[in-house]
């Protein structure tokens, strides 16, 4: 049994993590951190694990914790990982942080973006950036820190990548329109995230200055191999769980001056994700729909050409809490312990 | 390997028995059942399903789907299963039945609520009432027929049963004050049922006329040893899945004056509900919430005496699709072939 | 023109009398009070209403207050006006206030359901509680001091009202199960009242606790002169606005052994509401539902009669902003200036 | 009074027409039309108009409706006016047309993107495409057909309208992602438009090949004098109402090789929108959302420039039932009549 311990598990996050750990065979949860909810019953908080949990919130001891168990997950904000990560825990435990703290590679990036120093830019270059079906091989039982991808930003990448890395599209067009259910905004007692203010509204917020806009361009310009530079708007829906990306670019023109049709670029989708159990490229004509993968670990994607503009229009959809952070973040975790990819992760969609 | 067939495989009933289902280990689906998609792939009208299910939907050729399976489940409309069932049928495979044909022992009381005309009462006695916390002990491996309760029936029965049972509450009193989610309405196409005439909206309906009334009284008066009246009143309310019942009833004084306490009240829950997986007693001044119980197949109570009218009043929360309709019925499959009674029912309810 | 006073005004029912108050041609708002957000342009808060406002919220000073208008509205939290109010205030301009301070006649009840000590008893024999279908006579321009009913009180009391007031139902035997949109709750920044908290998800709360208990107890008493003690339990459910309550009564029988009749209940609502403009008794056999009334000051209701049960089941369906808040509070205030009684209060609702 | 008649009065457009003309002190409305619910009280279907409107639902007899009123609205599926519009009919009425029969001038356009033959292309010359903000001067009381822009176009073009017309993008790189309640998908009884199907759910839909198309690069290439080709997706979003348009496109260069500024960008829009009172340009820094404007005529529109890709982001959001339909064509009536274009539009928005 792997013992796993959670910093940040009153989150939704972290809850997610709870939720699908609790049916993971291999895993047992040892330490619910939360220094919100110190020294509460974790079941009382979130009464769906009433009976299901018998655990009371711990403190982030760091020490301690890294004795108690094997892996570390981190739900933490920007910044608390990076200020406490220390070579001794990192020769104790495995850690998987879902917080932004070691995905992006420049360090000056980081701090441009997020507005906070990096307190441990020592450990970035060890960090693998966990997004297991384009960095499968870089996740094994030798690596200490995986860098969970942000929920946006799984969405952005696997919707692009396929042609993105066979160059059949115009990076330099790219324009990326995300919109996103309303867990992806965390738990925090805001004003904004007031059911009355979110419900029958919609909005674009953090416009051309979202934090993953850094994060997809570093990854895609490692699949084309220059420097990427888009557009990133997020939206907020009145939904709880859900992203839908809609991307947009030009197809690259050949040299006998036609453009890529259907079949080419189904073939691209097809080449990099037919042995994907998490990536669904769906019949043609089929637009995603975020219900249809709720509560799973699955992307869905498709596209359509338009022929007129000669654009693409790439369309991708995930659960923000599963394989935008939890269910990614088994992913990872059963990489690191050399257990089969999936495990703990065979979860139907659930609809409606 | 038991072979399952679905009749009614692509209302939300039958759906959520397909993704139960796959997860149970000692089931293959061999039959999608759905008259209105003959021949249409079962994962294209459900996109949750794709690479999931791979299967066409067919007819409802009962004399083929007998030989072909082990157990049938119907979620089918009133009337249909009692108009075709058989000896012969019976014989062949057993039935889990999720429409009322079956539930209601007296024939006349069917007709009278149902306004229609009972096709196969012969069954009526054989069949057993599917409410696996109380009749347990009847669904065996010889057990041909089960009457799946009705959605607002589990909760409204299970909320009060150890009350009623106990004797400590008036059933003369008894209010139900139901509300549902709106899948429980189906998944037809029907103007009513509309987004934008459901959403942000709220209403009664079937007021002192809802079918569920006499399934929720026989089975209360069986609790009693007597005839049992009462109000039961369901609303439609704009969420996806979830039942809350809210129960009022007068505490029987006892011979001493006094009125039943916290403690005694309690003990009836526990009484009856401590080995329960599926019941779970809140904790004191703990009100259920239907999030909390969606997707699995938990139904929550609780209760609060109020010392000013004597009156207890008893909640009671489940998510309509599971314990009220497929996860029951897998339950009771379950209970017919001899398997633990929770197999493929360990769902995490899913929050948020 | 009558010169208004806020305080409270970026709350929701304070936002809503804005709303309305814009429309209202003898009106002008002069002061829009909000400790929260003092100095700060009233339209950067709502920006429903820019270039419609153009002023600045205002701190709470009574004195400067007093001086600058002719009617204050106080939206604020109980026990905020009780505990500085006087009579030289009262000389000066009239209150209509949407609190609960001066609605509960007897000090010791009020004391005990909300917890806090009642700063000026002294002005509550004055105050007339608002419910201008009842208490019309007594709302006149020598008034200085309204209490404006509750949300769910205005919808419970005028929905049972009639029969109560014609002895038509046995009030020991009343329940009232009222169900509310999540506005109710306030624009507090609270983890419960978040989106995903509030989302796909219904509760009972203040279960035989609800402060609106002895409001809607002392109102119902002074119908039917007599101590009137029953229960009161409120939802919440995921919709912005909306109160819809559900009310149960054993019927009176009488003399000849026989109960009353659909006629008969009919009248007695007729009786009372003919003439109302913002009361409409349905149709014999329409549920009211909330989205039928949303943003206007009407009350919708109706009721069934369940002849096995010789209980009468009540529905009323309000906008707990308007009817339960800021509309009634116009109501009352054109009442103590004289105006038309609906001025402003043309308000079509808005569907879907 | 000018006497008002509707067809399709039982749409979600049209009974939003009969919300805002309830409230125009210069109009009657004298016929509601609706062939599926003729002879039907028009307040049975529609409960939140009982007490409001008492009147049968006509059937659409066109020769006597041209009779009774002096202007018709037309919510009626695509083909309908253009299937029986004459000559005989314009010289009695005006017609303002909600449908998309006469907003295309070319006819094969129309045909190609309808899917179905244009029955009157002898009438498109003479309607004029009623987008007030941009053609006012073209309605006027000897115009006799207005064709009513359709939803999305409102408000994509407005979005976009001042920086196409300044040469101040490029419109060759404009995209639109336009996301929608759901009303917009209308009253029709289809699965897809079920609650449990959108609620909860986000997709595109029409993608590269959505009606709206051709409507919004025919205005927006009237505005910069050259044939426009862009990209149009829409999305449905679980709300009820409301459209938010987000587009991007690339600034044009400067011959001194700079870049628009903000300061540039926004005086545009100040130009073209200073005086419009439906056409609010929010404040620097704050993005449109489509809760702030619902119930009422408003647009709110504002953009981002990205000086990274040099794109300038456009928003725009309306409510797609009033300024997205019923309140845009309540506005071209008054211009039609001579009357003040905002009368009866007055419409504060509603929040929450």
């Amino acid at each position: 049994m792997i013992k796993v311990g959670i910093i940040g598990a009153t989150g939704y996050a972290g809850q997610e993590l709870v939720r699908i750990l609790l049916n993971h065979k291999e895993v047992s949860i040892v330490w619910y951190g939360s220094r919100s909810y110190v020294d509460q019953n974790y079941a009382d908080i979130f009464q769906n694990l009433f009976t299901l949990v018998d655990a009371k919130c711990m403190d982030d001891n760091f020490a301690e914790l890294c004795e108690a168990v094997d892996v570390i997950f981190t739900a933490t904000p920007q910044g608390y990982l990076a200020g406490l990560l220390t070579e001794e825990i990192l020769q104790k435990v495995k850690i998987v942080d879902l917080s932004a703290d070691y995905r992006i590679k420049d360090v000056a990036t980081y701090e441009k973006w997020y507005k906070i120093e990096h307190k441990s830019p020592q450990f970035i270059g060890e960090a693998v950036y966990g997004l297991c079906e384009i960095n499968r091989g870089k996740i094994t039982n030798q690596t200490r820190l995986v860098a969970n991808p942000g929920c946006y930003t799984t969405c952005s990448i696997l919707t692009a990548y396929p042609l993105v890395k066979e160059g059949l599209i115009d990076v330099d067009t790219l324009i990326i329109d995300a919109k996103s259910g309303t867990s992806g905004a965390g738990r925090g007692a805001k004003t904004p995230n007031l059911f009355c203010e979110v419900n029958e509204n919609m909005k674009a917020y953090g416009v051309a200055s979202h934090r993953h806009t850094p994060e997809i361009e570093e990854q895609l310009g490692y699949a084309c191999d220059k420097e990427v530079c888009l557009n990133f708007t997020p939206h907020l829906v009145p939904m709880n769980r859900g992203i839908l990306a809609t991307e947009y670019a030009k197809l690259v023109k050949k040299p006998d001056g036609t453009y890529p049709a259907e079949a080419e670029i189904r073939s691209a989708y097809e080449k990099y994700y037919e042995g994907e159990k998490f990536v669904r490229v769906l019949k043609p004509g089929v637009c995603p729909e975020t219900k249809w993968v709720e509560g799973s670990n699955y992307v869905d994607v498709n596209f359509v050409i338009d022929d007129r503009t000669h654009r693409v229009i790439m369309m991708g959809a995930l659960d923000n809490l599963v394989k935008g952070a939890a269910g990614q973040a088994v992913q990872n975790m059963n990489l690191l312990f050399g257990l089969p990819e999936s495990m703990g992760l065979e979860l139907v969609p659930m609809f409606p």
